[in-house]
């Protein structure tokens, strides 16, 4: 392939660990608040409730929301569900923050370090931009721009987020590859002509699974990480 | 004042010396290709073209372009007027490109990596996001998010930008804090309620003068470069 000019990268579980962050930090909050409860289950609850909730504002059921409106309402259903009635509204809005404060995998931040010196690099996430941005700040992720689903409005895998992404860089699609652990996000990103890397990311669910491997073979590079990404970029 | 928590940086005078970049550019074009041009005063039309250009968009004459196609255009018109016919189409763009190549003020860099141990720091600029995105880049400017008059799709002074980027950052205006070398940016992002900082850049114009110097008090900090205004947010 010829090389891209541009790296968008998907970000909860291709940059960042969600699980494990959310596991930390809902142990530390327990440990001070004195609560018992299945932390991972509850990261896993989160998560799987943002598709859902996503998916009533793609539909139009629900007018715009971001990532962090989506999360704060899951959280309060979640709360309830799983017995845990002591929290404050402070307290709410601290634990809904977790998630501008999710750890990047360990070769997360030298890989993109790697990867900066050669091409523009940058978010091409559904997070909100404050959320990418203090993310980002805490955990030294060196990106040249953050870009996010809500500045066009609609959530990947729509097609105006890859394309607008594209046009906002000034590079066609087929100069731009969109790196991500999953391959839905890949398949619409090729399907609008940009070019894609899989990475490998087989403990995003805390234990290895068949959830992070490939069906097809139908992207342009294959990485067991960040490193390995960019040795096969040049980079 | 209470401290801010992010702070939003104008780009062209107050962060980047435009017209000393775009004679160092012009006058290594010339030398490459035996061309005679008063650099000085072809930067001062180019920028000069600027704001009509700008203003036939922000009245609605002319349908939404970005900084990079309105500087295209303006150098179209200069290109005839000086007199300079030599340029192939790959020229001409790579010399609109020189606004992506803009070199920062002396004490920009450190300055704003001060900042950054303690705020937000963001571009608000006029500027493209592909053109911020690049000169940060080429020039090192530690941003932890650009945010442009592009992603509103008008531009400044009007107040959406100054909302609109406090919105995405998630931060109040009364937390944002507005640097430029401009009183007219100023102004407006205070009639937005954010805080303001002007920045003195005397040279802005290649010489000394009473352009860069505000006429009213109505600042919440003056200073004479970035390292001052680190000093007196206290990072």
């Amino acid at each position: 392939m010829n090389p891209p000019r541009a790296l968008l990268f998907d970000v909860f579980g291709t940059v960042v660990d969600w699980r494990g962050s959310l596991v930390r930090e809902g142990r530390a909050l327990a440990a001070r608040r004195g609560l018992d409860v299945d932390w991972p289950a509850f990261a896993d609850a989160w998560r799987a409730g943002y598709r859902p909730a996503m998916d009533r504002v793609r539909s139009g059921a629900q007018p715009w929301m971001t990532i962090d409106q989506l999360h704060r309402g899951i959280l309060e259903e979640l709360l309830a569900r799983f017995g845990i009635h002591e929290l404050s509204e402070a307290e709410r809005n601290e634990l809904n923050r977790a998630w501008h404060r999710l750890r990047p995998w360990p070769d997360a931040v030298r890989g993109l370090k790697r990867l900066k010196t050669k091409f523009i690099i940058a978010t091409l996430s559904n997070g909100n931009m404050s959320l990418l941005t203090e993310m980002a700040k805490h955990a030294g992720l060196p990106w040249d721009c953050i870009l996010s689903a809500e500045l066009f409005r609609c959530y990947k895998p729509d097609p105006q987020t890859y394309l607008g992404a594209c046009a906002l860089l000034g590079t066609g699609p087929d100069e731009t590859l969109m790196v991500a652990a999953h391959e839905e996000d890949l398949a619409a990103a090729r399907g609008n002509g940009l070019r894609t890397a899989f990475v490998r990311r087989p403990r995003e669910l805390g234990r290895p699974s068949g959830y992070n491997l490939p069906r097809d073979n139908a992207f342009d590079v294959v990485a067991d990480d960040f490193n390995h990404l960019a040795e096969q970029l040049g980079a």
